[in-house]
């Protein structure tokens, strides 16, 4: 007999998922790498990139990695500590039924989840045509001009147009009215954004309580929270004769019926597609709209979609208006919307593709139908129903039997919503069944049938809708199944994700979205949950959050989490708000500085702004260091009033700063806190704490970090976490713990996506997050290695080392070769990859992150790309090749380069097959380079007309 | 208030599945082909298509149609009534791991699962490659020559074996040796098919009861199905030595740590690949394989992909020496294996890849130690575990306790095996868990912990393999999940499938795949149940399979249905079968004659020749119809031996003879049976019931009438539904109803793809389903009257409509162009469409079926793709265009014609542009034309030298 150790199981752990599955290199290519590097181990590297002062002590660690099935059978278990009943809480969030062929061919397809953020409009035209039809939805039903592709939540976005109101507003008031029938989670966000920037929130009756000289804005919500249908016509003019800007917070369904919030005169309108589609998974993600009238379409926040031609002149798709951007103002900010929600809002328009006017409208009449039966059985039974008029939500006073009323509700599977002490709110929805409604009945007493009732619409004809919507032929396909999947396949081809290349996006961290980390996301529980339900309904989802904020402070060294900051963006604010709570609450609310170096992105300052800091710029060194004479004095110079200083680490040209240490020390000293940009914790997991290091609060990227897939640009999440001192200040949420402070709609933000990040957590292990790190700096450093020579690789460590991205300078090929960071980024889409970030942190220049998830193989492809090109440049420099017509101006090339006349001093064999693409298996561009001039000049973002959809032979 | 009657909800009905989603054209879609049909309504058009004398009296109905929403409940209550415990059962069904990324990215996936069998090799690169991995990885793993691309079940494939030894040994004798230790179904399978054949099957202890001389082969299970490791080195010479065939039934993850049966000098392995990561789900489906030495390979059933080159040269696959097929075969066929199992091996092949051999061999040892713990364990209590060598299987003696124990072990959530009255079948595998080995132990009596042994292997040094296997580059490829991710991604991206265009193949009935019908089958409940677990832990499974057999009886007018046939092939012999049987039992059991149409399907005489019956062929008509005076004749003839006839309806030419009644009423009168083909029903259901026209037994294609997608060519599944006077004789299974008649190593088949034919049942209603046919015949009139002219529309009823399909005639174009039907299928390619099916029935003609799942804007996209081919032909026929140099022959044209040299008379533009093909989204066919003989005259059907696989940039 053998004996167990000749073939002992140890020598290979075929179900290690950081080494294995998660992780790049193998050993062997990582032994390769090193030699290359230069370097004889892993540690060796790491040892002199990461400063010995800035190392933890402690290894991280929290037992035993999972594989891939114990996390999935953990994840079952905490699943089934959720309670899936039937929610007719509403308030925001509405049961909805998402399209089996939506939830598998968009929700569940790497094509779309793993996508990018479409600044690259040529590898992005699948989900810009999505995005499109979801502006063109979104500005059908609200009846305004030109919408957004999605905000963050509808909180958010109705604090958005808070903040636009009072920039484009005529009137110089300085108050902002707020319907008190808004969503609790409005109000209480508006609250929060309002304060810091001094502006008078006025909630109350719009009949009596707005006096439109008074105010800037104001907001209504439509239906109201407790159901009311009212129609501001009235209200609105009056507001736009005193100069003050109207927005209303419409449901996208009830606009299905009634008048739109454009047909009232509204400038802006806002609302949540929720309901068309995308599950509410315990509050998000989902994809909030703004549509705004067009004189407003520059001021508007958030990404937006628009029309352009390419090289050839075919019709293309781009983000217009970029500058808009809060990237671009800064300080001068008063928006730090970054991100926007892109996989929702593509699942809604979808929704809206699949329905088409006829079935939403047909799905709305269903819902009031329904809406009007219940309220029949309840006014039968005695009880006073209100309103009058309402499209799905009615309000019955119960007076003390509130809570027995509740109760026999959740005894019959149905969640009600408790209004004040003697009131109970019930929300129907697509999903209503008439075993829903007898269950109602049953929890108020009677035994109705739902046949027992005849309902008749509840909503006056003024009220009616009578303009047309949804009415481009996009929403007028066929849409059999077969024509759905065939049209959200052929989107998706067009666009190229993590599925097919690696997509080296310096900052952007996008690794790999592990399949087992996606599964459960789609499991109903997790899914179904509404965000309000009863605790007891929810002990898995918060079991998990917690735990997984436990190793979320373990990561980082503080002491609490809060998870509700939805993006990166958010979490910024939320904890510069954290920061302006405690100074307050000590009596030093009068700290307002925030010191932020000049390197920073442009994220940090515009958050400063939204809670009411001064901010004060901090000089850079040339390799993007902070200027730590300059930090000095400015930190001395404002000694008095120092709130805070945000820093970046590793900084933003991808170094780690010898003097992180001191900088915290020095803000320390003058009474200010520390925020340190956690947007690269990918270089620090496992090495380096910024708790230890001196940090007070950090956001956390779950999205770059943590494994939560960009969805072509959305959901994110941003949870912060601080020490303890600080924790008191973390944002609460009216449904949980008072009114105050709320920076998201749902108390933990997108809850149903943080089982990625949890499972990638245990699935890991900190050991294996540890090594992930040592990796991403190992093939970051691999690739500076390579093109060493090729291109100046900028700011490196003392030791020559770049942390977890590597920036390489374009600039001098523009002098030399009149070649752009422009050109370079197209000409790897013939090469099939997403370009790096281009001109940041520095014009001029691509910043390059490989992450740890890709192999040798990839990387060194891209390398043999990125050479290549170099070599292609050197023969423009060499005049070997046109300067104008040369492969890298003319790229991308397109199968229509191929098709056409070829007048071109280089041939169709060195435009299509540069080195590092694929032969059998190449990535074609849709369309040739987009002309972005042209889109801006020519603004148009909503769909065009019908030939661009006769997509059948020509 | 506005009354309900004007929002009426039933103007609009968004969730009618059958109307919206099944039925491809909208209504007004509709009656745009109908008035080009020439018909006022779709009834009439019916009414002149479908003969009177054969319309079902009562419509077809069970109620209202489900919403998808409706439909998913109603299948997670039926899935909640299974209950997953641990089985530990074995048996030839073992726990496996389904990795995340093949679960999502192929089983989960339209682009694998909606493809159909990849006879255009030039649109299924992508699959092909993954089967000669398949092929690769078996021939490695056995240590044979020649693998298969896969087969039904491990039971089937043995039975294969054994005929494939019948025909190819040198040995006349007349028995065939089943080693004892066999599966039973296996045993119960020989047992089957060798019956009607003649063959003896001797069934006992290969080194007592086998005598070489006697047999003309001999199967073993290797391990045996109680766990014992033996070699079979010597046995095998003798058999050789007497001119006889030896078969073993290998478990290819044993094979990992095992000696091959190459080296043992075995001729064939079968076994199941099941383990390889397929779910056990209640029996099937799985892939089995082949393996055979090279000497057999043209003898082996089942297909075989190989490699070939393209017309420029570059490799590519294919399907391989096809001339072995049962079609071509016809009544000489000793198999009527026509699919294989491709969705499964695909998985399989997957597996090995993201495995490795490492991977592979520690999974293998850690099976075996878990094993030797848990055998020490029971000794240690005291009981004898058997055998002494062993793999992941042990037998324990427990006399008296068995059902104490079984009934202790279910209560600690594991099932083990029943072996007679006094012993316990105990198999371990991937998924076994320390958990699960205490668990057992605690059933057995004791409190041990995993720990307290420490194992050494229980195979003795002659029993371990080594030698290597799985040595080819693709098995040692980085297998992080980024890198498997894209190798699926770009291999499915490699082929067309009903996700990007429709398939219009005729008499294959490629229909949506919808996906409400997919997502059920990945549910644990329906994925990891064993087949042969207790009936209390099937309940849902078998109320399930019960009701779709009503349904289905419904729908035919037969009164009994057996799931239990795993193929349409299967179900035509278990029919067969059945009415052997029958005959028998009546003291007819020399009825032995089988009238079939020469019109057939190769399949027919192949099934009928299997179960013993002589074939008679009856003359068809130059239509395809029965010639109904030679159909007389012969069976007056051979009144006093008829078994039966074989008939297809609607015929395969498309029509619905009138003359069918007759047919089943003169086969009646002569004391035969009628075996109605099921292949056509998609024309029939709803309309019309094989069982009121007079046929006795017919089998159902699930995969074509019932939506099964067809996985790439498999799996399928054809139940067989009978007449009252059949049911007793139906296939019977080992561990349901005694040792006879099975068919299939499982009870019901591959059980876990029936939810999609149930949910298709219950989302349709039987209104949906008889409208879906109307619409199929109407799909098909359209193409036939738009066609009309361009092509010479064959075989049309007395009224000139067609049925579900239309035959086009190409055989002048090959007189006047020299155009051939290939010439045309490969151009349809440049259009991006799969052909239809080529010289079937007819040579010369494509048959095309559209199904009702496609739109009028598909249908015209592809007419307009037919229609300009024939004006290309005319271009030929008019000298406009070269005889030997154009589009059609040179088709399909690839990226690599574009650019390179172009010296064609034709444009680059009119090559890969013609009418039909997307501008934007054109898909690009991989590779130029193969070629067939270079394939088959050097055959490789194992993966080529590595440059293949070096996919980077070149």
């Amino acid at each position: 007999m053998s004996s167990p150790v000749e073939f002992s199981f140890t020598d290979y752990q075929p179900y290690d998922f950081a080494n294995r599955r998660h992780i790049g290199p193998s050993p062997r290519e990582m032994e390769e790498m090193l030699k290359v590097v230069g370097y004889p181990s892993l540690d060796a590297l790491i040892d002199d990139t990461v400063p010995a002062s800035i190392r933890q002590k402690q290894p991280l660690s929290w037992g035993a990695p999972m594989t891939e099935r114990e996390a999935l059978d953990r994840l079952r278990e905490i699943a089934n500590k959720n309670t899936n009943l039937v929610s007719l809480i509403g308030q925001g969030y509405y049961g909805t039924i998402t399209p089996p062929v939506i939830q598998r061919c968009i929700l569940e397809n790497p094509a779309w989840y793993t996508a990018y953020t479409p600044y690259q409009p040529e590898i992005s035209q699948g989900r810009l045509e999505a995005l499109l039809n979801y502006q063109t939805m979104v500005c059908d039903l609200t009846g305004l001009d030109v919408a957004n592709a999605s905000l963050l939540d509808e909180a958010t976005a109705a604090a958005e147009a808070m903040a636009m109101s009072q920039r484009v507003a005529s009137s110089k008031a300085n108050a902002f009215f707020v319907d008190e029938n808004c969503h609790p989670q409005t109000i209480a966000l508006i609250h929060t954004r309002a304060e810091p920037l001094g502006w008078d929130v006025i909630v109350g009756d719009p009949d009596q309580d707005l006096d439109p000289a008074q105010v800037f804005g104001a907001l209504f919500q439509y239906p109201g929270t407790y159901g009311h249908v009212r129609d501001f016509t009235k209200i609105i003019a009056s507001l736009h004769a005193a100069g003050a800007i109207a927005t209303v917070a419409a449901d996208p369904l009830a606009l299905a019926l009634l008048k739109s919030p454009g047909e009232m005169g509204a400038d802006i309108a806002v609302g949540c597609t929720q309901r068309f589609g995308v599950p509410m998974g315990y509050g998000g993600p989902h994809a909030a709209y703004m549509a705004v009238k067009d004189a407003y379409k520059r001021s508007m926040p958030g990404r937006l979609v628009g029309v352009s031609v390419d090289a050839r002149g075919n019709r293309a798709y781009r983000l217009s208006l970029q500058t808009r951007e809060q990237h671009i103002r800064r300080e001068k900010a008063t928006s730090n919307i970054c991100t926007a929600q892109v996989l929702l809002a593509v699942m809604a328009s979808m929704y809206g593709v699949f329905h088409g006017p006829e079935g939403i409208k047909a799905i709305a009449q269903s819902v009031h139908l329904k809406a009007v039966r219940l309220a029949m059985g309840l006014e039968k039974l005695g009880f006073a129903v209100e309103p009058k008029v309402f499209f799905d939500t009615i309000t019955v006073h119960v007076g003390p039997l509130q809570g027995a009323i509740m109760n026999a509700a959740v005894a019959e599977g149905v969640n009600l919503r408790k209004i004040g002490s003697d009131r109970i709110g019930i929300s129907l929805d697509e999903r209503s069944r008439p075993a829903t409604l007898e269950a109602v009945w049953k929890a108020f007493g009677a035994d109705f049938r739902i046949a027992e009732f005849e309902p008749s619409y509840r909503l006056p004809d003024e009220a009616l809708r009578n303009t047309p919507y949804m009415t481009h032929p996009i929403f007028h396909m066929n849409r059999a199944e077969s024509e759905m999947t065939r049209y959200i396949r052929r989107l998706s081809d067009r666009d190229l994700a993590l599925d097919r290349a690696m997509i080296p996006l310096g900052s952007c961290t996008m690794k790999l979205n592990a399949t087992a980390e996606m599964l459960p996301i789609t499991w109903p529980e997790f899914a179904e949950l509404h965000p309000f339900v009863p605790d007891s309904q929810s002990a898995g989802y918060r079991e998990m959050i917690d735990d997984l904020a436990d190793k979320l402070c373990q990561v980082t060294g503080y002491d609490a989490f809060s998870m509700q900051p939805n993006s990166g963006a958010q979490g910024e604010y939320a904890g510069l708000l954290t920061i302006r709570n405690y100074h307050i609450a000590r009596g030093e609310g009068h700290r307002d500085i925030c010191l932020i170096p000049t390197s920073a992105h442009g994220t940090n300052p515009a958050s400063a702004q939204m809670v009411g800091m001064k901010v004060v710029p901090v000089k850079s060194r040339e390799n993007g260091d902070i200027d730590m004479d300059d930090f000095r004095a400015k930190a001395e110079q404002y000694s008095a009033q120092l709130s805070c200083c945000m820093i970046t680490y590793p900084s933003t040209h991808g170094v780690f700063e010898e003097t992180v240490r001191e900088v915290c020390e020095i803000t320390h000293r003058h009474g200010g806190q520390v925020y340190l940009d956690g947007a690269n914790m990918n270089a620090m997991v496992g090495l380096s704490r910024p708790g230890d290091i001196g940090s007070d609060v950090s956001h956390l990227n779950l999205h770059k970090t943590f494994c939560i897939p960009h969805g072509g640009g959305g959901p994110g999440m941003g949870p912060i976490g601080v020490k303890a001192h600080l924790a008191p200040h973390l944002p609460g949420h009216p449904e949980r713990n008072g009114e105050g402070g709320a920076v998201s709609a749902a108390p933990f933000g997108s809850a149903s996506i943080l089982p990625i990040s949890w499972s990638y957590c245990l699935m890991m292990g900190g050991e294996g997050l540890t090594q992930a790190t040592k990796v991403a700096i190992l093939n970051a450093n691999y690739i500076a290695a390579r093109l060493k020579g090729a291109y100046n690789v900028l700011y490196t460590s003392k030791s020559g080392r770049v942390a977890h991205e590597c920036i390489i300078d374009t600039r001098p090929l523009a002098d030399s070769a009149g070649i752009t960071v422009d050109d370079i980024a197209k000409r790897l889409i013939d090469c099939g990859f997403h370009a790096p970030t281009m001109s940041w942190p520095v014009a001029g220049t691509l910043m390059i992150e490989p992450t740890e998830s890709e192999t040798k193989a990839e990387i060194d492809r891209f390398c043999d790309a990125m050479l290549a090109i170099r070599e292609e440049v050197r023969a423009v420099e060499d005049g070997r090749m046109d300067k104008a017509n040369n492969p890298l101006k003319n790229a991308p090339h397109t199968v229509e380069d191929l098709v056409g006349e070829w007048n071109r001093p280089y041939s169709r064999e060195q435009a299509c097959f540069p080195p590092g693409s694929f032969r059998v298996d190449k990535y074609w561009a849709p369309v040739n380079r987009i002309d972005n001039v042209y889109g801006d000049r020519n603004l148009i973002c909503t769909c065009p007309p019908v030939e661009e959809y006769a997509q059948a032979a020509e």
